[in-house]
């Protein structure tokens, strides 16, 4: 890691004005307003059975998490106006984050990355069994969209405007095409045109969905001809692959202990990454540029943009 | 089985007017049209993955079913005077059946009911791989909650609300729940309430919210006021047990060529089902009981509700 790096040591301790550390724990009080029934079962043995659906859901996307994807929402919902600790945004933040949580929860799986440690604790279908991990997965995912339906002081174009945004970066035309590609092309070379490609289905949809959502929420319909939703956009695309190639960089010199998941993970598993593909300075040099790059396209706006330069920072400058 | 129901080889052999065969094709070929990716990938590997991908897709979704869940939108459409044949009217029929196939996808999954024949062909996982159908089932839930946001000529509060359905009946307090009180009860004793519960979420939640999706395309939000509404989301409810107690008196008494799917897994599974809990007698009671009551919710219909009727008909008279 560059000096810059290891001078930060968490999202915390960015250097700008946003208390991104009071965001992210409005995000995960309110996925925890979110996660429990809306009445309760009418026989009790169903009742426990659902109990333990909702308990195994918590653990999938309760308590950890760098929250980047949620933050996203609230610092570009900032940027356009939108106040950011609103119900109806964090709602969508949750939304965000219970996509991200779904596809942790399955990719954490063992006929996927069979991992045993996620956010320092044990994944799910450890923690409960595989069958559960399934079903967790797949209404936390659920959960997301009912989210949207019921987001807090939204019109309704809105809601749709982002189901719409949200579903396209969520399905095969987003992170499940570019898991599809991961486990297609697991211990094939790949050149960095096919690598880019895979990361900007598989974690850049979502985070480009993120920043998407947030500045609809203040822009409204009229988003999509706005030069301002357009910076968003550009920074959240840049933003999204460097993320991803930082990712690469701590899973070849981090520890375990620091990733709270398990690092190495992708050479052991002959997975494509850039440092393989580039080396460590190479690809620490892409990164810097990437960075840059994201902040060239949000330097020309308002005061309003100084938490997605925060988060930017935070997220570029983070340790695990 | 009864001599009613053997009388009858299929769903194109119910007496009704109604030409359910056709509006089967009509759903058919809406699922193929949607069943691709919106633009070609920019690297030929990643091209590749993305349409193994969605090949897999069509194997999960296409080619077979009793599409009961999309005839139910298009006849519940029908009943409240909203065109079935319709674009819109077809694309919510597709998202039903879109979150029924994803739900077949995940439960043939080796972690779940580990089975290799679904619908006369070999499952998702056995055809292509575990992590694939993962993935499958994942996107096709996606798609259908793409396809709600999408659905033609259908106004934003219309979606919102299809959105709200179909997102209750398919999460933790719908579908998933039910599959949760499956795998968690699977080898104990379950009474009648419980089993009725269990049915309820894991097979009703679903059968509901088709009818209620095609009542909200004709009603509009005025909907939940409605006694239309009311009756024909009271046929559903009837009409999703009645379905439901059929599958396992199918799975006692039919074969496995005929039904498409491995015959005697639940007793094999030691799975809780009316025929064990009731006997095959009194199971065959109980079904034609649900199919009296759930006819009684609709009988002051007018002609329009015809399509319903026929429906049930078929449905409760099917041999697989």
């Amino acid at each position: 890691m560059t000096g810059q790096a290891s001078s930060l040591s968490n999202l915390e301790s960015t250097q700008g004005q946003t208390d991104l550390s009071g965001w992210r724990q409005a995000i995960e009080a309110r996925l925890y307003h979110h996660l429990h029934p809306s009445s309760p079962a009418k026989t009790k043995p169903c009742q426990e059975s659902l109990d333990r659906l909702w308990q195994a859901m918590a653990h999938g996307v309760l308590g950890g998490g760098k929250r980047a994807r949620g933050l996203l929402v609230m610092a570009s919902a900032q940027a356009v106006g939108y106040p950011s600790m609103s119900e109806g945004c964090l709602d969508i933040a949750c939304a965000l984050e219970c996509i991200h949580a779904f596809s942790l929860v399955h990719d954490d799986m063992p006929c996927m990355d069979d991992d045993a440690l996620r956010r320092g604790k044990p994944t799910v279908h450890v923690a409960y069994d595989e069958a559960t991990a399934l079903l967790v997965g797949d209404a936390l995912q659920t959960l997301a969209f009912e989210l949207v339906a019921d987001a807090k002081g939204l019109d309704d174009s809105i809601k749709v405007q982002i189901l719409r945004v949200l579903s396209g970066a969520t399905g095969a035309r987003g992170m499940a095409g570019g898991q599809a590609i991961d486990i297609h092309r697991v211990a094939q070379a790949m050149q960095q045109p096919e690598l880019k490609e895979m990361h900007s289905l598989k974690t850049g949809a979502l985070i480009r969905a993120a920043a998407e959502s947030g500045a609809l929420l203040g822009l409204g319909l009229q988003a999509m001809q706005s030069p301002l939703y357009a910076s968003i956009r550009a920074f959240a695309v840049d933003l999204g692959l460097a993320f991803q190639v930082l990712d690469d960089l701590l899973d070849a010199s981090a520890s375990t202990q620091l990733l709270g998941k398990t690092a190495g993970k992708d050479a052991q598993a002959e997975k494509p990454t850039f440092v393989k593909l580039l080396g460590l300075d190479q690809t620490q040099d892409l990164a810097n540029r990437l960075h840059r790059s994201a902040f060239a396209h949000i330097e020309g706006l308002d005061e309003k943009a100084g938490a997605l330069r925060d988060l930017a920072h935070a997220l570029t400058h983070r340790q695990h």
